[in-house]
């Protein structure tokens, strides 16, 4: 990554390729829950992903890392969701991984989430993970602008 | 707040108000999964909520955060949670998120959750959110009095 | 435990029952939701657990902690799950939580996971639980060998 996740800072993009049936191949992830009733925004609809992560806008990227983990929708009045994952490097240039979580408010231009963990070459990170929306394609495709900032490491 | 969440401690009360069907106006979490079989505490429900967040212990006050999460059962022998979620302040007095998990013992008096992380005025914060049960009226409400100590900020 | 979580590190084992249907008194753990259409390997399933943690590999040995919290499968192509949970310790020894998070590359033959907080006698503990798979019997039982070591300790 241009700038470097060791000296602290990295701009990645994650992309979800949420399941619609019949799509197995390019699908990323899949709804473990279907929206409630409370509201119109699919409140309660829970989504697992292993989703892959490029340096750059491009879906078919090699991919630098997986995010592994879930994300919810929580809002009634708006969407709005809340996610947990885990970062996984298994290249060349890193092995190893952050846990972040945190509230991604839809609405808001930028959010802030927090890394709260980390593993191998991240050993011990903690730090900020910062979502932009880059695109969105209904409920088929998203494209999230992460940019990582961590501010404790050993 | 009285005491002042920048220097390091603050009661808070949080409100869940379960959706049942046809509340929609008040409800502000809904059953994303219901129980299981395995024991008659609703072990396997999961909640997602959007919860007001008030300085006092009366449902109606101004709010000065969401909770924004999940919490479900997970004990065959009695009522017994687990919440992962974030406090959003978003007011004249804090801007930032607070990242909390952790297990809810119901059946004790207090419970420790862990602050595993923070943004905005809470940048990087780490602590304890001690729960208290202030109020439950079966599935339909329950009030917890969240007393949120901040040892680690920047 | 032999060499004394005060002291930094411990190796526990993590028993899992999964509910299947009839087996009330012996399940540990239980399906919120089924694996979904997205591959062969049960990915979207989530289950919710409440399971013993035992200093040595039998199940029936007095446990030393609880684990409550869930996992989830995540990957189309193989077996990989997402865990997160608190180990919840309430003996004479320890009394105390310690909050756990992160991916469980079932095909790795080790893999850490995040200490990212702890309450009581782990009053604001960080580490690294590393999972090891220590037996598997289809999808009715599984036991990990966690070895936990913290870094931050007040």
């Amino acid at each position: 990554m241009e700038s470097g996740l060791a000296s602290g800072e990295s701009v990645l993009y994650y992309h979800d390729i949420l399941f619609g049936g019949n799509d197995i191949t390019n699908a990323t992830s899949a709804r473990a829950t279907n929206g409630t009733g409370l509201g119109k925004f699919v409140l309660g609809m829970l989504v697992v992903f292993d989703d892959p992560i490029t340096k750059d806008q491009h879906l078919h990227s090699t991919p630098v890392a997986r995010a592994q983990g879930f994300y919810f929708y929580d809002m009634k009045t708006t969407y709005n969701a809340w996610f947990a994952y885990t970062l996984v490097f298994n290249s060349t240039e890193y092995k190893g991984t952050m846990n972040i979580m945190g509230a991604d408010m839809m609405m808001e231009k930028t959010r802030d989430l927090s890394v709260v963990g980390g593993t191998g070459d991240f050993f011990m990170a903690r730090g900020i993970a910062t979502f932009q929306t880059d695109e969105v394609e209904g409920f088929k495709y998203f494209r999230l602008k992460m940019d990582i900032k961590l501010y404790e490491c050993y």
